[in-house]
């Protein structure tokens, strides 16, 4: 049976960014401070690189029990036993991954508009990360969604929704009330000093979402 | 079960190399001068783009019944229901890839040493591609393999072995009697002007393999 995942500080690493000596150390310190589930990105890996980085980053995950997601590779998430798949809307069809990947496992899916959005839903996906909401340094390329836009995908599905791109201490307050599920974060637990603080700060804020 | 294959004249695909406007045109054009078995080689393509370059491609293998292979990405080869994958060294290990694409499917690797070939088999797989045999613009980073270490090779193990790298009407001669199976091709038949006869004539020349 597919697990229910705690959406509301939801981490996804960049092993370029992060401030400690290993990124199973930053997802270690991520998880104490109260992250809640783990998307592992890599973008410019090898395929065994990336198979061995899932593998050791399980290990850290498992041992706290949090979710592990891969970014985008179905064989690098179906290898490690991840628990999900985060597509974008350059990787496999959701329909696809959701064929090979099986009913039990998760398939989250970034989107950037309200009709990206309905459509992953009727496709069958198990969240959406909805953003980019700021200009970010990690995703150059992603679009930005106004918090109209956000507001109104937020009226039109029912599956769980985070919000990604450039969410931090400073900017989460925006979305207090907006009813949405979580925040997607990179730069601002992975790279700070202190990644156990820093997301402990983001998880006692995030109770404001809703 | 698994298909018996013939890997004799191995087509292995580059987008950036082919003289005609589409790899679907290659491909056929190949296939109509003899090639035996196609490899979709993507190293810079969204998984996206691949998985519907796959399926495009597929379409003209199947037309042919000539088994389609996916390079490194096994998730690819099983949306798109390829006959098998091929593997590199810093790919995912055939444990971890054989496992989740099941014994009925083809699994190659590359290997350029002695003892990557003997390891390759005992892991299970089902073809060496070993090389790269001479120096080529489409591998840059692949090691060199010599002749007698290629025939130390064919002695210790007893899979399907195509040689790799360079191999073009010139070079091929040097590996007539080598007891071989096949020579995988990039440039000598996609780049060609006249992809067919390229083929045809690379397809009369392996006759004298073994």
């Amino acid at each position: 049976m597919k697990k229910v995942i705690d959406l509301s500080l939801y981490l996804v690493t960049d092993s370029e960014l992060m401030s400690t000596p290993t990124l199973e150390e930053a997802v270690e310190q991520a998880i104490i401070g109260g992250c809640t589930v783990v998307q592992l990105r890599e973008k410019t890996a090898s395929s065994r690189e990336f198979y061995n980085t899932a593998l050791s980053v399980k290990r850290v995950t498992d041992k706290y029990n949090v979710p592990l997601i891969i970014n985008d590779r179905l064989d690098i998430a179906m290898a490690a036993d991840a628990d999900g798949l985060h597509l974008g809307q350059s990787d496999l069809p959701i329909s696809a991954a959701r064929r090979i990947f099986g009913d039990d496992k998760i398939i989250g899916i970034s989107v950037s508009t309200f009709s990206e959005a309905k459509q992953a839903q009727a496709e069958g996906a198990d969240y959406l990360g909805v953003g980019a909401m700021y200009k970010t340094g990690t995703k150059t390329d992603a679009a930005d969604v106004t918090m109209d836009e956000l507001k109104h995908i937020r009226a039109a599905v029912n599956i769980p929704i985070v919000v990604i791109g450039g969410i931090n201490k400073t900017t989460l307050p925006a979305f207090y009330g907006t009813n949405i599920d979580g925040i997607s974060v990179v730069s601002a637990i992975i790279a700070q000093p202190d990644i156990t603080s820093a997301a402990a700060e983001l998880k006692r804020m995030v109770k404001n979402l809703r």
